[in-house]
């Protein structure tokens, strides 16, 4: 379950990252994280804790639901 | 925004423990979690992870797009 869920919440960070036409790097700067945190939570290598998944979130520009309607997708392939 | 969060976070597992009628010791049961742990997220003192919060919301028989609708209404107020 876990593997599967990491990848999925990192395929999930990268759809919305493209959506907004930004890099890693610049993700990492509006969040406010270290720029190889973007790239460690997208490979799924990370465990991110609430106060992280809100604050991508708000930094993707998209609400925790709408998230996870498409995390949902991408666990459920 | 960390402290609303986490406490927002708490209300909503403990709305939906409620809605199914069991105590914290029967959900930190179900998660494999110990059950002063569940006690803890409730009253918003526990960051937890994404595996945790799936978890979570298996074990309350909640979708995590569901979850995270009431978490909203939840921190708003």
């Amino acid at each position: 379950m876990r593997e599967n869920s990491l990848k999925a919440f990192g395929l999930t960070v990268r759809f919305y990252r493209n959506e907004l036409r930004i890099s890693q790097e610049e993700l990492a700067e509006r969040c406010g994280f270290h720029r190889t945190y973007i790239g460690q939570v997208e490979r799924g290598e990370r465990n991110p804790s609430l106060i992280n998944i809100i604050t991508l979130c708000k930094s993707l520009e998209v609400t925790l639901p709408d998230f996870f309607v498409r995390y949902q997708q991408n666990s459920d392939s």
